[in-house]
């Protein structure tokens, strides 16, 4: 039988690590680690100071494999759902070629499985797509989000009050009475400069739970230059960047407005 | 000096707890208890049973206290701001009595202190009320609709797309286009039977990551009643009960719609 772990590892703090999840590490087979391009270098060391830190057995091997990239030049990757597919190829042969009689492989998620990661769907294409037969289990992990609301030590919602998840593609489709909290994530291109500037105050993180991290607060009209400037910095520095942020109306009630 | 750690305990299973938790847990001079009347006495307790798990210092004093109750007949506590000004008279004495000289006093909150949860606001009067200076600390922690989503091995949202987090009382509110993904929180009236049945896939859970964690997932329509008996049944016999569940809506794509 095959045992498939999907693990939250928490946003880049490795002791976002919850006791859970260390144990579920610990019962692996194989942990499948993804290498990254260069660029992402960071993140994939990562996963490895987890593994070393956290696996206290020996039996566990580390198998790492290059995933398919969308932007590697592969013309017929052009949707999300052929990417998918290609994926989900790459984890059968793994599978296949790791663990023929069967046994337990974990999957390492940042944050958690739940929001905004495909391994899950993945996974269903290899029951779906491939016919192969395992029982899956998920562990929770800490998202940016919570490290972001930690960092600005801010509740997300106003009392009793709705708060709207979405990304920063989708962020000027939200209906404007949804909520008076909007969390805003896989945002590249910076749209809180499209949003009502005067009716929200901005409270933004990068690098959450890494060495790098860098927060600000404040009305989005203030700070959203400061921002932009911060963040074309630090993504031109390290190479990459990962970041989240909260809109909240102003004149709402509550700590931080 | 006064740091005032909030820590994220997670949804009841005490493995939801991260390292850093831990850490922050054996960093403080006192721990704070609410003694919960006797419904709740199971919730009580697992905040006892962190604390013998992963204090691992003698130095740290457990300190229980009584919460004001807003059911207990006090009848100027009839609003939440009320209700709220009177905790954060008990948390300035208790501070005063137990920590004279500074120190450090953690608050040990279910889920994460950003979602739902009203201690950063009460702390916040501690500061503007009463005058009392202080460092917070948060420390995220894994949210009920985290182990919800772990629970069912699901997604929260379609790919790209948003979730709407809300409350039973506000659930009838929710523009219809907000989110094809509704998270509803705090509802302690089955609001769900009030939503359009035949358009939505409900994922309910109760008890989460305790021993007494139920799940039911399928369409609203067939499943509403079934949930509204067990809600009830499980209510009855253990004197209280705490639930969440997603909406979403049919016809979305992705795994379990």
């Amino acid at each position: 039988m095959l045992k498939l772990l999907v693990i939250g590892i928490g946003a880049g703090n490795p002791e976002h690590m919850t006791v859970q999840a260390i144990k579920a590490l610990n019962r692996a087979d194989i942990v499948l680690l993804p290498r990254k391009g260069s660029a992402k270098e960071d993140l994939a060391e990562l996963r490895r100071e987890i593994c070393r830190r956290f696996l206290e057995t020996k039996k566990t091997r580390i198998v790492e494999f290059d995933l398919p990239r969308r932007d590697g030049g592969d013309a017929y990757l052009k949707t999300v759902d052929d990417w998918h597919a290609a994926i989900a190829a790459t984890y059968r042969d793994l599978l296949a070629r790791e663990l023929p009689d069967g046994g337990t492989a974990a999957f390492l998620v940042w944050g958690d499985p739940s929001l905004y990661d495909s391994t899950l769907r993945i996974l269903d294409r290899l029951r779906t797509t491939h016919s192969v037969a395992f029982e899956p289990e998920v562990i929770p992990g800490i998202t940016s989000v919570q490290a972001l609301a930690a960092s600005h030590a801010m509740p997300l919602n106003t009392i009793g009050n709705p708060v709207l998840t979405t990304t920063g593609r989708k962020l000027r489709d939200a209906p404007p009475d949804a909520a008076d909290t909007i969390v805003v994530m896989l945002d590249g291109d910076m749209s809180f400069r499209h949003v009502a500037q005067d009716d929200y105050a901005i409270y933004w993180g990068a690098y959450l739970g890494l060495e790098q991290e860098m927060i600000v607060a404040g009305d989005l009209a203030e700070k959203a230059s400061e921002i932009e400037a911060k963040r074309t910095a630090a993504r031109e520095e390290n190479g990459w960047i990962m970041d989240v942020y909260v809109l909240k109306r102003k004149g709402g009630k509550g700590l931080n407005g």
